[in-house]
């Protein structure tokens, strides 16, 4: 009789080792009927530049209030932007890391937000890593990503309404802004001339660039309505997460080859439209709403 | 000592059990570093249209003689469309199916090339069941999926120039032509309105629309120019592999919603271009591309 | 409103194109809800000897009535076999390939019974073909695979009772019984002297042997009682699911360093149990039973 | 030409993207070609037994020396164990999180080293949580997982040798020795079985039991000699990692139903062995063997 009373307190503590929620302490052991608890992470690809830390700072401490309490953090993907953090002593965990520690406090439901703007392979990335931790021995049992920005032509609609309405009001009708971008290879490239067709279709002025890839540079160029001798001016705005490197030295930049100093010397006249996406509340509100619906498909309930 | 030649005689049934290669008849036996035996498969959505049928035959014919003596099969996924041709006494299997009986044959390094138009949710069900075959014991090394029409900004651009080269000569410059594909959700629809974008900077009076999704008939409607009481002709073609039912009755049918009903009532003077993808050479020919790419890089070499 | 109803039409094709079930001719087209179609597939290695063949096909047969109508088809694992049978106008299909014109006939949720007696590499094998075809774009919804003969303690004393009351009334209580298998190399090689234990805590002169791998025959020779001058009967057994080449010659044959030659120099008198496995009514039940288990976990009930 | 030296600093910062390499600091830039940068992970249930952390602690000591300079560190698997240690102020990193933080400092080859005895679900979890951080992007190249102590025949041989030359001097020839692991479900548990024959050829006085499962402690008790009267001792050793609670309870306890006094009632003097494996240098020497051929397969080459 007392050996069966034996066997069942291994068995408990066999039952302990599977089930990964006896972290949280529920304290009726019902293990495998525990609420489940969420957490969510913001994938980022990080940036050096301290200006665009404190901006991405301000998106994290947003969403900090907009979910608690439910934890969120931030997972960086680009291995120099952690070395670079790191060696300033600031914690820089990557995607991978994060997920680890929230699995070792014990949460199970992960909604894992991409802060890309497009389905590129810094997109795949983040997706391949984190459904990677989905269903493993007592891991995760759900991990969910958010789209990132543009992963439809819904959302492409979305963002072309969400970056007309964060334009600045001293731009004027019929005056041509330039939206900039990083371009991709492979299909993510294409979401650049898709999200150019539904800019225009809302204000034919509004165009998509990028630094790499389609519609490129020359392409704008030609686009662009000629300044003939008048005072033509054009606005030059990130389409990047982060206003970095990039966005100082390929678009505003003092360089000859920077989109600013090209078109002045073909006459135009260059505003600048220096906040990127993330400093733009209508566009945050779109990552926002992706990671609603990641966490509704979670089943989380906003308490 | 006997007992050692019994145990080796034992060891090489196991090898053979093992190793896939023996049914290819390897003369000596060394089964491990047997040549790649390579064959090719056609992955279509398929039609159970009779003309569009003859159309598939012929490009699939053009194909075996193209790669001739490597075997080049079709293999369907729609269900339907295998139902009706095997009620019309057609052999017409799956990807899976076939894929299942070039392994018996002893295949071993398979270029699986999608015929699909766009990289949608059709595409990645070929993908996925294309890769899940690959590695299995006993089964294929490699197997490699060759690109939908356009999956980069750069294919998308050789399809622009490949439509332009097809179009009739009955065309004028200026004349509106609108190529109509079926649409699609999520991340592949946007590569309608990237595509209208490239034809677009080559000739602004080409325009991409769809079925469903976007560029939708009512965006296009209002991009053409209007006839304003002057006869404009308007070229209507499919953007389909295959012209089945969606080209005959949502393009050129004779309901009253169809293209060229909406098109005629506004007062435009409808053109048909029947001919669907698979039928124009210059764009048969990005797909041979794509599938001499995928060919490639199993290290295929043409004899 | 037309278009609404166009569109509609549009919607179905697609549904039809993702739903598997549309071959199965749900005439309400409730595709999402139809009833599971079940079909079992054995997993052999198969034999190129004509006897065996027969057994096995005896096999299929019962398997066909114990669970009719549902679909029971044999798959094979081995190349050599299947060369050789379709040498011989057999239609002898690979697991995938049946698999796959299961699939083309509309089947859904597939049992494949492991014909394998242990865990070894041939399981390893069967189990990963089979699991790599669940849940692919309209494919199987469930893929199970029924456990070989012996995947735990429970099976293995399950098999050592079945052994037993399988054994020849000839054979007198204290005569040893070798059952001699094939062996393996890594984990699975363990199944056979833990099946050794097994059997002697029920009759110490029951013995489990193997042509390659532990139990070795040397390490049986040590184990068996002596001879010593007088007559010791010593019963020969296949624990192999066919008896084919390895029973013929292994263990039954005319060489001198068979089972039988090499006992019968020794001074034991050799009698051959020749049947194998597969028929033995006791340890067909057993197959049966995993694979009722296996269709059990599909959800399947018997009509 | 300028604008192409810009391109190429941003194909840089890309580059260093998906390249995990950075970390590391190649002074010449070409990730690509990098040295392989190598880790160790132990994957160990735990315990929280001060003594057996001691010994475990021990164990990663001398691993640590062993291997130098490669890191070395312990990767935990029960929840339970790692809640109690934390509590206790200690860092104990479960297998997933320590796996992510040596990714995080730029170790891309990782040889994980089971801790378990069988490969039962324990070890099956392992592998599982391994092999999904293989061939992540930006992740791991390669990870390897060494045997547990038995997962052959070979093993289990070389287990059954160690075992007899770690026993202790007092204990004479044809006592008995009971060697009590814990048992297991599914396949795994065959190992115990399988070991019971391994080393009742070298002694037959040696015997496996389990806590749950087969051989049971009914099982040993009636192969054990009986003492008839006459002393007889036998001794208990824990066939565990670590002598945590299941030895000193369920082996070594005063409870009436350990195997001590259960043995005591039927009138055998118990001698207890304590030391548990990783206490035992030849059986410790067996694991690092293991280690040594994961490593192998990963190209180590010790300094």
């Amino acid at each position: 009789m007392q050996k069966r009373l034996l066997t069942a307190s291994l068995c408990l503590s066999c039952l302990v080792l599977f089930s990964f929620t006896a972290l949280a302490g529920s304290p009726t052991g019902q293990a495998r009927s525990k609420a489940p608890s969420f957490a969510i992470v913001l994938a980022s690809f990080g940036s050096t530049d301290a200006e665009a830390q404190k901006v991405q700072d301000a998106f994290l401490q947003a969403a900090r209030e907009r979910y608690a309490p439910t934890p969120v953090y931030m997972g960086f993907t680009a291995r120099i932007v952690m070395k670079k953090l790191q060696e300033q002593g600031k914690d820089a965990p990557s995607l991978f890391r994060i997920l680890a520690e929230l699995g070792d406090q014990g949460y199970d439901h992960i909604a894992v937000q991409s802060m890309q703007v497009i389905t590129g392979a810094e997109f795949e990335g983040v997706k391949q890593i984190a459904t990677a931790q989905e269903g493993l021995p007592k891991g995760f049992k759900r991990v969910v990503v958010g789209d990132p920005l543009v992963a439809s032509n819904e959302q492409a609609a979305e963002l072309a309404h969400a970056l007309i309405a964060s334009l600045p009001k001293e731009r004027k009708s019929g005056e041509p802004v330039i939206f900039i971008g990083h371009g991709a290879e492979g299909r993510g490239g294409l979401s650049y001339p898709a999200l150019n067709w539904h800019l225009q279709i809302l204000d034919p002025m509004l165009f998509i660039s990028t630094v790499e890839g389609a519609p490129s540079m020359d392409d704008t160029l030609i686009a662009l309505p000629a300044p003939e001798g008048k005072k033509l001016r054009v606005w030059l705005a990130p389409l990047l997460a982060l206003a970095g490197e990039h966005a100082r030295n390929d678009i505003f930049g003092a360089d000859p080859d920077s989109w600013k100093s090209m078109l002045t010397a073909k006459g135009y006249e260059c505003m600048n439209i220096e906040k990127a996406l993330l400093s733009l509340p209508a566009v945050r509100e779109l990552w926002f709403a992706h990671l609603d619906e990641a966490l509704l498909s979670l089943g989380y309930e906003k308490k």
